[in-house]
């Protein structure tokens, strides 16, 4: 059997920590790698991320196996345009917002197709950011697997499988609903935090007294704002209602405190420390 | 020159750190523990976090130095009670609000207080919690020292920088402002992720899904219901403040994705990543 050969399109964090992850594992691939940024495609390629620099999607088309990871809406305007040669080709969208990129994708291509969501990341990107072990003990999420062939639904397991990842099976609405509570609401939050710190009078002598609680909070303050605009857009109403979820807790909060019913404070708290029982 | 005596009021995460903290420098000390938690003593007996047990202030009294680890409102009411015995005692109360605090203490013992915020801690509680890095390249903030004897002063500083800490000096008013921003509103942040999660219909399959992102939001929601009462009900109008200043920018961020307007929505995320320059 010839070594198989897998496209990645999108060479920054996530499709650099796939490379790193499925050459830890036994079996050889050959990696071509597609990215608009010339510079993102030379660093891949000196990184050892990527063993071929391709730049058309007809040349990707021909890989066995061909990952999305790049932006949500990327991921939409690519998988309109790509027509996988071999018919037994996998193609694995990764991005954060799965039911719009489940309807988009042509009929005709539609099982070629799996969506997957790794519940992964961190805050930095471009190619220098991979590491090795992202994927590792991490839940990745596929979605509509109804919809994938059958090759490519058990080729997609087996993958992630391999990099040591936890499969969940969800609808796609039902992923987009958690993933709105679990991560894109949560990423509102930390760029609001800080913003409010920014916007006061010293924020220097403010941040000066930052320890590990508010490091942990702003941290994802640092993610990408035209991925997290891309995602917010894909998953808008989503993410509005878990927004105003929290908005009530909060408040509820705020109106505790004001009214100094502290007993009230205590147990609201004591609620909130339940969560690390199922965490 | 005999081995100096240390009473660490208050064996929990904050005292039982500072007891491994100061074994780990040259100069031997002998500790002295006083919790009202027995099961507390005689862990921190067992861990070896201190030498001795004692049952009473008075005894505590007769210590050099005197760090005071336990919640906010019980710092006060022991403030007011503890006669230093020594003329060269060193009183340190490591409460995270300082305004309070700092006014409580009656002027007859003032010049022996030092009023100390170490901006570090872990969501974890009780001398099990202890880490003998706690404290190593953090900041201390110190309030207030003109009103600490000369002694005391030079004391605290030298303890706290044999220990790793950098050494910060504010006002308790100005220092319970920036901590209210800080610390304790983002604490605020987190129980509320907490709770507007735990609400929700199936929070398990929500949770399932966590990432790091998640993980490092919710972290501090595990924190001590009783110990964050006393300090927001002690930092009450800093902390409504800072929520107020949070609300704001979350509602911007809201009515953004609401009425679509993406580019917008970019520039506020992108305004968020400027706290990464000074953090």
């Amino acid at each position: 059997m010839s070594v198989q050969k897998i496209g990645i399109i999108g060479l920054g964090l996530m499709g650099g920590s796939l490379s790193l992850a499925l050459k830890k594992t036994p079996t050889p691939y050959h990696f071509l790698g597609l990215d608009h940024n010339p510079s993102h495609c030379m660093q891949a390629l000196e990184l050892g991320l990527i063993d071929e620099i391709v730049d058309s999607l007809e040349t990707i088309s021909h890989c066995d196996i061909i990952f999305l990871t790049i932006p949500v809406d990327g991921i939409i305007a690519v998988a309109k345009q790509l027509k996988p040669m071999n018919p037994d080709c996998t193609v694995i969208d990764m991005g954060s917002t799965k039911a719009k990129i489940s309807e988009s994708i042509p009929k005709q291509t539609r099982h070629f197709f799996v969506t997957a969501h790794p519940m992964t990341g961190t805050e930095k990107f471009g190619p220098t950011a991979a590491l090795p072990n992202l994927y590792e003990d991490k839940v990745v999420v596929l979605c509509d697997m109804e919809k994938s062939g059958k090759h490519q639904q058990e080729r997609a397991k087996k993958l992630f499988t391999e990099i040591g990842m936890r499969l969940v099976f969800m609808g796609s609405k039902e992923h987009d609903r958690h993933a709105a509570f679990i991560s894109h609401m949560p990423h509102a939050l930390s760029y609001a935090l800080a913003n409010a710190v920014m916007r006061q009078e010293d924020p220097e002598s403010i941040v000066a007294l930052a320890g590990g609680g508010f490091k942990d909070m702003s941290r994802i303050a640092k993610s990408n704002p035209s991925m997290w605009e891309d995602i917010f857009r894909q998953n808008k109403s989503n993410l509005l209602e878990a927004i105003e979820c929290f908005q009530k807790e909060l408040e509820a909060c705020k109106k505790l405190v004001e009214t100094e019913k502290w007993e009230a404070l205590n147990r609201w708290m004591a609620e909130a420390n339940r969560l690390h029982d199922i965490l």
